[in-house]
């Protein structure tokens, strides 16, 4: 059989496994869209079991074999290779993860997640303390499963963000800390802008137009995906040909809808960025979570609440809220967009303070990796770190150290993706500029086309055909560099704070 | 191993098949409901590949074997012996479908949809005539290979309505002939009742809760199920607690959502009336096609064309449309749901000229299966029996030939099960009659709980633990009797008509 044939089994193999999980998806989606309640049981035993057939087939023996085989080809093109390459690469570490192993884990999280669940509604990290101990120690033994070097924390930065360690992110998270520090303090020295339309009301039914719109504006392109409403937003896909975001609406505030809008847009301009022709090959994913974030942060923050963008879209609020927003101009939205206030909750943080939350959680992730802390301290570890970085007073485990999802699902390594999400996201819009001549007058003038089309070509295209490093070198020519995201939040925070 | 061991490995083996299925289920129902354009080829090779896999696990040999060993088990409960022996018998059929076969059956399917859709759009048969031909060319194929005894359309039918066959149905048919055409003679001797709210517009938004207070009123549950729009109504479940259904609206005639509101509603609670400990189990299943039909049918004419729910539901009328229903009353209502009217559309057909519409597509069943007519000769066939059986002229393909979706699907021999269904539908309800004293009043004041209560115990609970002779027998103490739908129809229409 000729490497070519085998290349078309292998790709057929990968298609079938993308075709289950992107079922699984679906259910996913229905799950949070539409389900009526008393579907849950059911859905979650059919969920389980298109994860345990996904499963299967990606440690089938017939991949292996055609891998092994396909790997060592000196007669495949390069696009081919690397797909191989990374199909191996993550086959060796599916084949790592034995059935009783896998099992364990999945009892393990379900449980944890339950517990999490009863311990944020109550408040009280107590409950949830053994569950989240056990996690750590299976989340170990994965870690030694699958091998590292140096911190078993790189293994699981590994999952999330192929490449990342403890000690890239060390010194870089230390420089964003020094840098963020400095800047805050410049704000607070100064007066915080005064938002006229605070405190009015935002009817949801004139609010969900204005998302709609924002996001055609964006080249979202509608014949491809939809959206709707669900209790958290997020974006998935089935293919790069059915990419949906959904979006929740509160009615105090128009910027939460609006940022929600724009983020899940730029995370679903990525998927719909995808060719099509490479479904369910390597080539046709996302690289990292990092990269995916930059995509969704450089339409949230570089674009969406930049003045350009908001001298653009203030009529639009105008036609939809003439009332609420009499006697405002685009520079209140610009200035209520970039507010900058020291909080509790991360996912309703402001751009500048928002890496606190993060580097907070990279700490305390190390920190309970190594054991150099006991799981019954964190809430204590968690609210002096608050104080101290932020100087918040954490009043309730509920609004501390249980806020997030993530750590009852097993995900420890995760958050850092965040905030590299950030500063990748300030590196490719600044090159973006340089290359697009009269980026900002475009974005004034809601022609966003230009900027897709430069991230499709730059960004999207090729999916894990380069490594999130690599990538960065072919399009800005240097390596992640977190002064351009401060040299971009200075810049932005001056003409807010007038510094 | 025990033959309880085996049993419950057998009932494992069971619900992840339905697992799998259902989760095909909610991939075609998100694609009729809120699929973006763009993803139906993406979708197509998904909801392939499910049905491969459902394939797989259907006709695997651990599945052979555990049955071949409980088939003979004679420690079985009686309900678990008729599980494994309508799973055997299922098992042998699969066993004659190779994988290859299943795939290239959907993937047909899926391409004749399509072009159905685009020829029916244009209204010109020849973008469909291929794909109907290559239709047919596989459902002979799957004819052959299943086996028949007589006519290849007995293969087919008995995929709908097990134990159906040409030397059943024909005679069936011929006497249905015969009295309809009687019925109708006398219906057109008769003036056609006054209806003061034809020619009236219904404003959607307006119908929209009138279909759902009906929904409730049959006591379909909400929490397992939802209501949404689609193109073609349908039901659709993912076990019996997620069991949706779909309508459309018509402006121009209230009744035409109102009856497959109720239609829908009709199937759904035959799946909600499943018990959820047999999921995936024959125990859990409908008996078949006519049966389920019999449940939309029984709600859909016995009970919501009748006079006494019209007095129940009119104010209901009225409190929607004021102004539409001004100077109307309910036994108008009644009228307008049951005026007889030849005409081209199967789904808008009266209770009575429906059976004609399925004669006529019998009729052409069987000869396109026999090639005694060609596929590009279909079109001139349908308006020749058109005018022979209804006495209406086609004008277009699209009223005509390409009105139906089934034949888009292959679901050659489904349709003489919409004619039986009306026929258990009479039967049953007239049984329900007998047993529940004051049944009409009851449906009057729009009490339809004990109604349902007597389907759910009667007839639901039982999924496939009988035949639908054996269950017609044991409910209504003889088989299949068409005079019993001649009676009730002819009285109905004599109220309506005056004879």
């Amino acid at each position: 059989m000729s490497n070519q044939t085998k290349y078309e089994l292998y790709k057929n193999h990968l298609e079938r496994i993308a075709d289950v999980r992107y079922s699984g998806a679906v259910l996913n989606w229905d799950q949070e869209v539409n389900m009526p309640k008393k579907g849950a049981a059911q859905r979650g035993r059919q969920l389980a079991t298109l994860a345990g057939i996904a499963h299967e087939l990606s440690v089938s023996e017939e991949l292996g074999a055609l891998l092994e085989d396909l790997v060592n080809a000196n007669d495949l093109g390069a696009v081919q290779l690397k797909n191989v390459q990374e199909s191996y690469q993550d086959y060796t570490k599916q084949k790592k993860y034995s059935k009783a192993f896998v099992e364990k884990m999945s009892m393990t999280i379900t449980k944890a997640f339950h517990a999490w669940n009863a311990a944020k509604k109550e408040s009280n990290f107590a409950l949830f303390q053994q569950d989240l101990s056990d996690l750590v120690d299976i989340k170990l033994e994965e870690a030694e499963l699958l091998g590292y070097e140096n911190h078993p924390y790189n293994a699981l930065l590994d999952q999330y963000e192929p490449g990342a360690t403890v000690a890239f992110l060390d010194p870089l998270f230390e420089g964003v800390k020094t840098n963020c520090v400095r800047l805050l303090e410049k704000v607070n020295s100064k007066q915080q802008p005064v938002i006229p339309f605070k405190g009015k009301k935002f009817d949801k039914d004139a609010q969900w137009p204005i998302g709609i719109k924002l996001l055609e504006q964006m080249q979202y392109d509608f014949e491809a995906g939809r959206q709707d409403l669900s209790s958290h937003p997020f974006t998935t896909n089935f293919g790069s040909l059915d990419v949906r975001v959904t979006t929740r609406i509160n009615e105090d505030d128009p910027l939460d809808m609006i940022s929600s809008c724009i983020h899940e847009g730029g995370h679903a301009l990525y998927e719909q960025g995808l060719l099509p022709e490479n479904y369910g090959l390597p080539s046709g994913e996302y690289i990292s979570l990092g990269v995916h974030e930059s995509q969704s942060r450089l339409w949230e923050n570089n674009v969406g609440r930049s003045l350009e963008f908001w001298q653009c879209n203030f009529p639009l609020m105008q036609q939809y809220f003439p009332k609420e927003m009499e006697g405002c101009t685009a520079q209140d939205v610009f200035h209520s967009a970039n507010e900058v206030t020291p909080s509790l909750i991360r996912i309703q943080a402001d751009e500048l303070t928002y890496h606190f939350h993060i580097l907070i959680r990279y700490e305390i992730e190390k920190a309970i990796l190594t054991k150099s802390v006991k799981v019954a301290d964190l809430p204590a570890l968690w609210n002096e770190l608050y104080l101290k970085y932020l100087g918040v007073k954490v009043p309730s485990d509920a609004q501390g150290v249980l806020q997030d999802i993530h750590w009852s699902h097993g995900s420890f390594g995760y958050f850092p993706t965040y905030s590299l999400g950030s500063f990748y996201a300030a590196q490719y819009f600044n090159q973006a500029e340089k290359e697009i001549s009269g980026l900002k007058s475009m974005i004034k003038a809601g022609n966003l086309l230009p900027l897709k089309q430069w991230l499709n070509q730059n960004i999207h295209q090729y999916g894990k055909q380069y490594s999130a490093d690599e990538l960065c070198r072919k399009v800005t020519g240097e390596s992640l560099n977190v002064a351009v995201f401060m040299q971009y939040m200075e810049e932005k925070l001056g003409r807010v704070y007038g510094f």
